[in-house]
């Protein structure tokens, strides 16, 4: 259901692909290693974009996994599948390096997003080649001959090619650079490869708590996302957390001729109405009593980042025709450190030409609670109900039957679901700054954003093994992901393999 | 798809059927002539249900015209078939009487809701007789052997049963009830039977605009809708009017995800329910500048019609499991003397497990404001639309580009349709006190109401006519009309008979 979301498809229309040159050792080694071998390395690529890769999909994601099991046995990485009843396995590798006193682990997912292929221009697990993108008439064109070089604006169309599977593949093509150059990690480094990250994550927590020594490190870093906007390196230290609150008000128990029952049967769409209105002002901010209590506040380095970041408002604007933003005047990179209450969803009987002369029996809305750090997911949905009850709401949580509806002038059913934590990492950790200096010594100034406005699985990380997470991306913003057509700029995974190699050797 | 439309089919379980004996000479001639013909009367009531009457079906409705006019012309009525290109016949029919110095118009219409068989207990177009209502179990039953009684319990099922076709078979029985007794109308008497006023009357006007002379009368009694719910006869003297509204507003040209935009990019949902709350006070007010400017204040006899009138609030309540009602404390009855704006339907992307973690795109809210005496349908849709703009949306006709959505914070798409004016007959003249006398003469204490809360097409008679209305009905309230098993209780075709008599020798 997430393909209807507006891609980013022209945003970076004017940009060129920066060309930086790294002061990175690894990430130069890794630069000459991909120029001698990017055949070898997208053959790789399309070897594993060829298996689907749909969570529920199990004889498939099983193929997945022991896939990439033999790439990292073929380069004498230690690794195994580790799994708990009912979920999909998560792949371990590891590389120990003698002497090292710190363990970084490197996150994935090598499960894609649910699809339709009635809407992609290839089949979504025929990995294909085009030389440009699809919207600006990006043809197909075959793979270069062995020994031909690759555009590195041809992009590669498959189902995963960005989500989540390129950070596999330029890690293990990073691996490769770094022993071909007799460069070294300082670290211990490990690989854990989730498979149903698309599928909400519901075993990863449980799989890492149940082999907490093997998975257990220093630092988790979620190779995950896309880049920013301005093509810039985006490393997020945290992620918001998330509550979806279900509403539904009522009114007679069928729906009422309007004009017989008109202006004196309550109407449930007009409650509804009087209800959202009530939560959030002029300037979008939530009226939910004490919902900005638990916020933790930035620090003076979250802060001087947020005021480094590129301000790419106005052209978020345009690209998306907006006329007005909400915050009052805040950045959209400020205001997602901030929670946030919408509304995802609304209906009450039938709209337009299947409107009906009638007065709609209920009314229901799908709100989403976005969620930073400090808040607890069954907290703040607390406070929403409580709310709801404020504005004169007897809230249930079943379907109300005609005694409840009838002792009371507004009824409500609410339910809560899917609460998870936000976390961050604070900037200021050592390692945390090691973080910056070496992904920007390999892909030159980075926006660092104290936490995404999305969610991502880190507390499902952090919980149980008590490590820090910072998220590191490689994929090209305008790469549909979630969508049809999801694909690759190669460009993207040549510099990620740079990025990776950097990062190995940290 | 009025056919979701929650009927009354329990509320009046406790009546029993009214025995009043009628002082009108005209109504008890029916009664004798009913007792006597009674397999007669529903024969030919059955020969005219058979034939299917969808408005759209031409071919049909022109069969069930000319199955009308040969049944009038069989008793002698001048009659013939009007209409206007395009539209479906008006059958028309006359009976003079020497000396008169008035003329009466009955009308009624010929066409049906239309329907979805699949939802029908027995098909709609072949006409069953069951013991009791479907709902209490009523079994199908043969019709009884000539001669033998009908229990006036049993009703009779099919499509046009109770609207509109009961009382074109009420009228013609009644008129051979009257010529059998030797009695005689002291006024001309004028037929007129529609055959789309359920598809919207869209020819009516133009059909009586084109023939004036013709359907000329100096009241029209229009035999459509149900009785009163406690079963007492409704005389209502005007309907509401209306005018539907339609509103959009926009946020992004697509779904945005709501962690990465969610607190920056506006959300259309929120906006509508803003804009909606903005509408209506707490007690259902509505607060649209000027909306109640042009009423026409009820007449003191209208104030005491309603002030007589059985208070069935509390019944209501019950039936349909509501706990309040708007309006501040004032009765059903006379709420819908006032104009109301109601919202017909709201959505907004999706809801429930349908919902997408987005901001939507655009909500929209189809609207009905109702209408009463005075009030112009095109000012009252432009003062909605004044307030649309005074709560600070830019409103635009159309689908509004992306110049237009980014030169403005806040856009609304808005489309009026449908505008029809209210219209009361004072129930003051003398010739609405004499209707009053007539039917109570037939039928006993009638409810007698200033206007009924929906729409009837009686400015399609009014304006081009420069008549007066009064609505007149006979079918039982819990018909099921404009659902699947709509049908007609016998007791209320027998009483019909006796009141059509009564008023056709007025």
């Amino acid at each position: 259901m997430k393909r209807r979301i507006l891609l980013l498809s022209v945003f970076a229309a004017g940009l060129a692909a920066q060309s930086f040159t790294p002061t990175n050792p690894s990430a130069l080694a890794a630069r000459r290693w991909r120029e001698q071998h990017e055949r070898v390395i997208v053959d790789e690529f399309v070897t594993l974009l060829a298996i689907p890769n749909i969570a529920a999909d199990r004889a498939n994601i099983q193929r997945n996994a022991e896939t990439i099991v033999a790439m990292m046995q073929k380069r004498g990485i230690a690794s195994q599948l580790v799994s708990v009843p009912g979920g999909n396995p998560v792949i371990f590798g590891e590389m120990k390096t003698p002497g090292a006193s710190r363990t970084i682990v490197f996150y994935a997912h090598y499960d894609g997003q649910p699809l339709d292929p009635k809407e992609w221009a290839t089949p979504p697990f025929t990995p294909t080649l085009r030389d440009k993108q699809l919207d600006r008439d990006g043809q197909v064109i075959p793979l270069p001959a062995p020994g031909r070089p690759f555009n590195p604006e041809w992009r590669l169309y498959a189902r995963g090619a960005a989500d989540d599977k390129a950070p596999i593949i330029a890690l293990l093509a990073a691996v490769d650079a770094i022993r071909a150059a007799g460069l070294k990690s300082k670290s211990n480094i490990k690989f854990a490869f989730e498979g149903e990250e698309e599928a909400g994550s519901a075993n990863l927590e449980k799989t890492l708590a149940a082999n907490k020594e093997l998975f257990a490190g220093d630092l988790w870093l979620m190779c995950d996302g896309p880049l920013h906007q301005t093509r810039r390196q985006l490393i997020a230290f945290g992620a918001r957390g998330g509550v979806r609150v279900d509403v539904t008000v009522f009114g007679a128990r069928g729906e009422l001729h309007s004009g017989h029952y008109g202006n004196w049967a309550p109407n449930p769409a007009l409650l509804l109405a009087k209800l959202l209105a009530s939560m959030k002002d002029d300037n979008g901010r939530v009226l939910v009593e004490h919902f900005y209590d638990d916020v933790e506040p930035l620090s003076t380095t979250e802060k001087r980042a947020l005021a480094e970041a590129p301000d790419i408002d106005s052209d978020l604007m345009h690209e998306f025709w907006l006329g007005a933003t909400e915050g009052g005047g805040k950045k959209l990179t400020e205001l997602i450190t901030l929670p946030s209450l919408n509304i995802r969803g609304m209906a009450s009987s039938r709209i337009g030409n299947q409107a009906s002369n009638v007065i709609p029996a209920s009314a229901t809305a799908t709100m989403d609670v976005r969620l930073v750090k400090g808040m607890d997911p069954q907290r703040t949905a607390q406070r929403v109900i409580d709310h709801i009850r404020k504005q004169g709401f007897f809230v249930v949580d079943q379907e109300p039957g005609a005694e409840v509806r009838m002792a009371h002038p507004k009824v409500a059913r609410v339910a809560s679901s899917g609460g998870e934590a936000a976390t961050r990492t604070p900037m200021d950790l050592p390692i945390s700054q090691e973080v910056i200096r070496v992904v920007e010594s390999a892909r030159g100034p980075a926006v660092k954003l104290p936490n995404m406005g999305g969610g991502l699985p880190l507390v499902s990380v952090e919980r149980p093994l008590g490590t820090h997470t910072i998220v590191i991306s490689i994929g090209n913003h305008d790469n549909n992901q979630h969508s049809y057509n999801e694909n690759l700029r190669l460009q993207n995974l040549w510099d990620g393999i740079e990025l990776m190699a950097a990062l190995l050797s940290m």
